[in-house]
């Protein structure tokens, strides 16, 4: 079973996989880009059976389970980074702790069509992707063993994608990650010297000065953040204050979501080309799902610097593009 | 100016390079990976004018400075991601703050030969380059501006790289980073409850259980650390308690450094073939250099995997060899 180990100065959880343990050899070569060159595909239809069985499926024309005709399918990882079965299992090892290493590890298959990425399906299309991301949420949360799970998505090689096909992935956790409760923390410490939640703040002041503001519809608004760690890095918030995703109203905001997800990813294919991205979801723990002082949102960091030993031996990022740069950039151009 | 700005969110500080600013087009091929192929190269004899003049050099023959002869050459950053001259000009921006991006930004150029790498030199020159480290930091420390100095060095292209010619780094900092104020608060709370350094209690657990342990001499150990964020993840250690690099006695000890720092490189040379790495020096901040609760140390990070969306999304990081995997390979191999 993987292993949480907890560095003991830091208090920084890992997740150690101790049984497919990588050997020596198997890093060769990991650093070579590939091009999208299908080949076999176990996300595509008629290899339903080379995944675990499913969890969750949109199939609109009552196809089977497992089976061919889905139009969005999600299941458990086949090389999951923690397990779903036990318990914690807390323990010592003489001053280091550690535990087993429990949790959901999920992927989402976006669509059955290999050459699609995300940002070219419909919106319609798109839609579906963030009902299936809250129905799994809703779901796991079932479980009072779990207390926070991220929504993410790897797109491109050098950006962590190890198969083409587009998906994105949710990983359950029994503990809330350190960058999570700092997070909490920080806006915790905002609202009570303020009594209002940053994010709204900061909404407010970026639709009054405009020059970090990428696009906005009625419930939505993109930015360029005043401190982004990477270039061209982008927030996507909801304009009414919500604290977690999966609390969305059903009064068409997952539409309007949809919407300026593709029009976001619209600008920044058409800026930087096509990039590598990572896209996270950022929701509160399920301990204090509802809350004034927390506002969940979507961070898209496209992948095009390289992060080295300053950063690693700091925390500190240097970002080499100006957000308001990148904002006028990613506002200014046709799409 | 580069600008520090503050995450409200966070307190995370990040630097904006206002002045070069990257636009999208220049970051088109940033993932290529090079070899080592030669061509013109300002680290080499003969182009000593194409650096900025030098702040420190080794010259055995006494030749001149700016001109060939050293063995070692010290030179501001050309492209500098923090600006020496200068104060801070705290401003807020409405719930936003920066400041100027004030620091240092050096480069220690560890040979003039083009062909070596840092672990090709004699332990003799590594401990040159060592003894270089230290100068610049006793240097630096006078300008009281600077409260942190970070030494680095990045090998090879994907670990972020960007000139073939062996070198490192150091970046003095009008700030402590918020990664060094955890490792710090941690060491502290540590000492708190149980009035040792948890560096020395790490240590002499790792020589009693010997399964982390990769190497060691009269002064230094290297091990694989108990959660480490990266697979084949190294810390080399002094045995005697020493909060700050810069401390280090005129009794040997570069010299013992020299000899584990060689020993470790091969070892991870010769298992990993030659990979890509980080290195970093952690060390006290000025303001506490002499303390019981803070042991300086090496962190050496083999560039193997790609930090994805469940990393960046959680602080949290999934390492598929296990420490003691990794040591194994390590300390058991012919070198």
């Amino acid at each position: 079973m993987p292993e949480f180990r907890k560095d003991p100065i830091l208090g920084r959880w890992v997740i150690i996989s101790t049984e497919r343990g990588k050997r020596p050899t198997d890093f060769n070569g990991q650093s070579s880009n590939k091009e999208k060159v299908g080949g076999f595909c176990p996300f595509c239809y008629g290899n339903e059976d080379k995944t675990p069985p499913e969890v969750l499926s949109y199939r609109p024309d009552g196809s089977k389970p497992d089976e061919q005709g889905w139009k969005l399918r999600v299941v458990p990882n086949k090389f999951p980074a923690l397990q779903v079965e036990g318990d914690l299992g807390r323990i010592g090892e003489g001053i280091f702790d550690k535990m087993n290493g429990l949790g959901a590890h999920e992927v989402i298959i976006e669509t059955p069509d290999h050459n699609l990425d995300l940002s070219d399906l419909s919106e319609k299309d798109i839609e579906d992707v963030l009902w299936a991301f809250r129905d799994r949420v809703v779901d796991l949360k079932k479980d009072d063993r779990f207390k926070y799970i991220l929504i993410f998505k790897n797109h491109g090689e050098s950006a962590g994608a190890s198969l083409e096909h587009t998906h994105s992935q949710l990983i359950a956790l029994p503990i809330v990650p350190k960058l999570v409760i700092e997070e909490l923390n920080g806006s915790k410490k905002y609202f009570g010297f303020k009594d209002r939640c940053v994010y709204c703040d900061i909404i407010r002041q970026e639709r009054e000065g405009k020059i970090r503001v990428i696009s906005e519809n009625s419930d939505f608004i993109s930015i360029s953040p005043f401190a982004p760690r990477f270039p061209f890095e982008v927030w996507i918030l909801p304009k009414v204050h919500n604290a977690s995703y999966e609390d969305v109203q059903e009064n068409g905001e997952f539409g309007s979501l949809s919407y300026i997800l593709k029009d976001v990813f619209t600008r920044i294919n058409k800026v930087l080309n096509n990039p590598p991205y990572n896209m996270l979801i950022h929701s509160s723990p399920f301990t204090e799902e509802h809350n004034e002082y927390y506002h969940w949102h979507i961070e898209i960091m496209p992948k095009l610097v390289r992060v080295a030993g300053f950063e690693w031996g700091t925390g500190f990022y240097i970002n080499p593009t100006t957000p308001e740069e990148a904002a006028k950039y990613l506002r200014e151009v046709e799409i």
